[in-house]
Formats: structure tokens, C-alpha cells, sequence
């Protein structure tokens, strides 16, 4: 189905127990693909191997009210930045912060509400103050599943390892794309002010921020949660007042907690056949439409995400 | 800056306490544009005659507890949808019916919640029982202003009178997009199975639903309070009991409400030069942006809207 993405390695059958998502996949078996199966279809079929489990240290765990928000960090992106936020949820540093912005059609932000002021903003205990930019990185090497969809706001799109990418083989660059649900390190004026203590995630596309700022991964599970709180009435989407603001329970990295309560989730791989299926049950829908675009777009090529099932658990 | 689409009708002084978007408009003067202006700048100093009046039979101004959501007719579009839309918002139908799905990422919904029980559903009186499908329209004669763009979904994507169209010069239709807040009519398994009666408000792009379904309008403003609702847990995001509903107050027609209490919105008029620039502004950022992805995606662009100001009130 898609024989340019296939890879040559072998994979044993010990990995069906679950697979890393940096680690090579197997080339694709062969399947006898008709009648055309739907997203779901492809999605309950597709062999173990096709998932792989997302590290216990990339998947931070923030608590709200509401309900869980599960992040998956993208390291490779943003290693300065990642180790900042690991330190910052080791040391508890989000308990009992805030989201304090919530712009409609844009993002949601959360940190300290007194960041700005110095004597009152809680220590960034084990993070670094100053940070470069993380904005993007060089393509040459980069594990890029391209999308063969055209995307008006980069040269190149795809995905790299479950998280939605664009490039520019001219400037030899890759970065990571604002979709939804996609994370990021809130700056100030100058491209190296962010820590990573700032985060904000994407209530829509929003491609303009691209190569603006640094992002730092993906909310995999929960992100209605944020995506349904009120809108900030203050400039930007802020809250006017403090009693507006949600207050974060805390923020774990999974890796901290009792092996019983770590999330266990998966994602497609991108380097999988399942995921060139699934994109082309996007492109010729069936069932309900009576009219296929023929096409997906980036931000709608979302990796899909499941719960570990019970047999790929230790 | 965009003489492709300047138009040779002569604009009267009169005009300037307002026009409906329908009407042509002037050519538009030169201006010199240098230093650059930001979007704000340029909806700030837009002359008035490059905003119309929204026409009030066209506006929908729908109530919920948490505020009001103003919705835009599109007339033009799906004339016999609108039709019955307006006869029922003239006979109250959605009074104290319910908002019954909100799916994160996807559509909020509203209408009765007993449409299928024949012996439960509300009259929909003064509404023609069957529509035939409105998925799209003649690409010629349209007063489209083309995107410049590259659109992945379409061959050509613009806007008509504010509206964000996309069209296909070979089959010659043209179609409303799926954006964010832009509302379309429910539909079952047949195309001609939508009456205006159900209607869903888009929470995000979704441009696979394009030529799917008929599409009525889009949210001028207010689209936040349907965006942060908290999602239903049932299938596709319905409400898994009447109790989570969100009530509707009442639905009217602005032309239906005392002058005194009609919203009086304005849209910046697709055909004017001020439309131009401020694309050109999401194409080329300045401030704190660094980097500028000099494109624009359709869905992006959405034709700015404000309250009228006092001097274009009768």
C-alpha cells in the first residue's frame, strides 16, 4: 500500500509485547486490503507490533479538576527543554499553579501567576533560567514518515514518530507543527526567553506559530479537559481575575509514579503500514460521506492513541 | 496591493453609514503602505465602506445560559435551508430544546431531543418537511475573491461576502468550508434527510466534511460558548443523559427582535482592499512573531467582524 515507507529490519516476536517508538519497525506484511476497511477497522486490526508504547519519562501526567491531561514529550525536538520540564515535575514545581489563559480558537496556558514577579514566583527548583530556542532541527537524518499531501505552510510535512512535522529541505530544517492538542513553551519578546515552566497546548491549527516557538510535545489523552474550560475575558484570553484560574493539582512525570498508576498508552506508529491505511481510509471515507476529499491535511493526520490492551502489559 | 480583485463600481458617499455585504464595492484607493501595519491596524483604520452591514434577516441570534451566539445566514448557499431556518427560529421551535452533543475536536450540536420519537418531536411548524440536499452551488457568477493560497482540498479556495468557500472550476461548484464556526445542518444517512431543524456549530476545521452536508452559516461571534462546553461521553460525543443538556433558551431571527435589541454586526467585506492587507498581515508577521510563513490556509482566514460603530447606527 505504501511500499516507499517500508523498512527492511526484522522484527522478533518478542517485541509484540510492545515496542518503544524510536526503535525500527519491521517491513509491512503483505495484506489482501479488500473490501476497503474503515478507520476503525484498521485501527482494531492492526497488529501489535504497528503500536508502540510511549516511555514512562516522555509522558507527563498533569491533574486538573476535571480530570487527567496526558502529554507526550517530544524530546528529540526539544532536549534542553524536556529536561527542563522533567526537573520542573520532579520537583513538583506545577502543584497548585494555575491555567491561566484560555484564548478561544487558540490556547491554553498554564504556569505561575506570579512568574513575573520576583518576589513572589515560586523557584524553578533543578531547571535552567536560560534556554536556547528550540524551534527547529535538522531534517537530515530525521526518521520523517512524509505525508504525500500537500501542505501549503512548509515544503514538506509528515510525521516523526507519531508527532506532526513539517520541513524545508532548502534550509535543511524540520520543526514541529501547531496542531491540536499540540504543547508548547510560552516565550516573551526574545526567542530564548522560554524554560519550559510556561506551557501552553493547541485549541486549533494554528501553523502561524510555527518556527516562533518551541514546542514541546503532544497531549495524547485528555485534552478536551482543557479545551472546555471558559475563555479568559481578560487581553489574549487571559483570566481577569485569579479566582478564575484552574488550579492544577499537580504535574508528574508517569516515570515517578507507582508502576500501577502510569498510564499505559500507545500510539501508531507512523513508520507502520497501519498508519498509511489509516490515512487513506482519511483521504476516501466511506459509510455516512458521500464525497471523498481525496486528501488529508497535517493537522488532520492526528496519530491515533489507545490504551495499552492487557497483553502488552509486563 | 491586490488588483486582481478590485472591482469598477463607483461607491456612493451615502453608503458610508453602512452596506449590506451583498452590494458591490468601489475600487479601492491606493494607499501608500509603508511601514507596514499590523492586522489591527489595518481593521482599525479600514474605511467604513469596507465593512458591511450584517442584514438582520440573516442573523441568528441564539441564547444560551451562558450568553449568545450569533450566527450568519448563508443565504446564498442553501437558500431552502435558510428558509426553513427562518421559520423556525420565527416560530420558536428551539425554544427550551437542548444543546446534545458537543464531540471535542469536532461539532457542538442542538435541536430536540426527542426528533426521532414521533409521538415526543416538536412540531416543526412553518418548515418544509424535506429539503433536497445543498452541498454546493454554481462556481459561475459567484462574487468569489480568490485566496491566492495553496488549498490542499480544493483547487480554489476564497470568500464569498465573508464566507470561506472553496470550488472546483472543473466540475464548476463551489461549496462552503468546514472552519472553525461555521454551522451546518444535520443530516442522517440520506442527503436529503437535513430540515434546518438540527444544527451543528464546527469546534474546529474539518474540511472532510465539505460536500457532505449542507452547510447554513457561520458564528460571528460567540462561537466560545459553544467551544467550552464540556464534552458528551456518549457515542460521537452526544450527552449520555438529558441532565448534562445544555438548554436553549430561545433562537430568533434579529430582524424578529425590537431594533433596540439587534446586534449590529459588521464583516469586512471580502472585495475590499482592507480584506487584502489584512491577509497579508497573517502572511507576513511582525512584533513578536521571527518567523513568517508568507501564506495564509483558508480556515485561517476568517473574514474579521466587529460591532458596528456608533456612527453607522440609524
Amino acid at each position: 500500500m505504501a511500499p516507499h515507507l517500508q523498512r527492511s529490519a526484522l522484527l522478533s516476536l518478542a517485541t509484540l509485547a510492545g515496542l518503544l517508538c524510536a526503535a525500527p519497525l519491521a517491513a509491512a506484511q503483505t495484506q489482501a486490503q479488500k473490501p476497503p476497511r474503515t478507520g476503525a477497522d484498521v485501527l482494531a486490526q492492526a497488529p501489535a507490533e504497528h503500536w508502540c508504547d510511549v516511555a514512562p519519562d516522555n509522558l507527563l501526567v498533569m491533574t486538573l479538576p476535571q480530570g487527567r491531561v496526558l502529554i507526550e514529550l517530544a524530546e528529540r525536538f526539544a532536549p534542553q527543554h524536556v529536561a527542563n520540564i522533567r526537573a520542573l515535575a520532579r520537583n513538583h514545581y506545577w502543584d497548585g499553579l494555575s491555567v491561566l489563559r484560555v484564548q478561544d480558537n487558540y490556547v491554553a496556558q498554564w504556569g505561575d501567576p506570579n512568574d513575573e514577579d520576583a518576589t513572589k514566583a515560586r523557584p524553578k527548583a533543578g531547571a535552567r533560567a536560560k534556554l536556547p530556542a528550540e524551534f527547529s532541527l535538522p531534517l537530515a537524518g530525521l526518521p520523517l514518515t512524509p505525508l504525500r499531501d500537500v501542505d501549503g505552510w512548509a515544503p514538506v510535512a509528515g510525521h516523526v514518530e507519531g508527532f506532526q512535522v513539517a520541513a524545508n529541505p532548502q534550509s535543511g530544517r524540520a520543526w514541529l507543527a501547531h496542531c491540536y492538542g499540540v504543547v508548547g513553551a510560552g516565550r516573551g519578546d526574545t526567542v530564548d526567553s522560554s524554560t519550559g515552566a510556561e506551557l501552553y497546548a493547541m485549541l486549533t491549527p494554528a501553523r502561524g506559530l510555527d518556527l516562533n516557538i518551541t514546542v514541546v510535545g503532544r497531549v495524547l489523552q485528555g485534552m478536551h479537559w482543557l479545551a472546555a474550560l471558559p475563555r479568559g475575558t481578560g487581553a489574549m484570553g487571559f483570566y481577569a481575575s485569579p479566582e478564575q484560574h484552574t488550579t492544577i493539582q499537580h504535574i508528574r512525570l508517569s516515570s515517578s509514579l507507582p508502576e500501577a498508576e502510569r498510564p499505559r498508552l500507545q500510539v501508531l506508529r507512523s513508520d507502520s503500514s497501519s498508519w498509511q491505511e489509516w490515512l487513506q481510509t482519511r483521504r476516501q471515507r466511506g459509510g455516512w460521506f458521500v464525497h471523498s476529499p481525496g486528501y488529508v491535511d497535517l493537522c488532520s493526520a492526528s496519530a491515533p492513541v489507545r490504551e495499552a490492551p492487557p497483553t502488552a502489559q509486563p
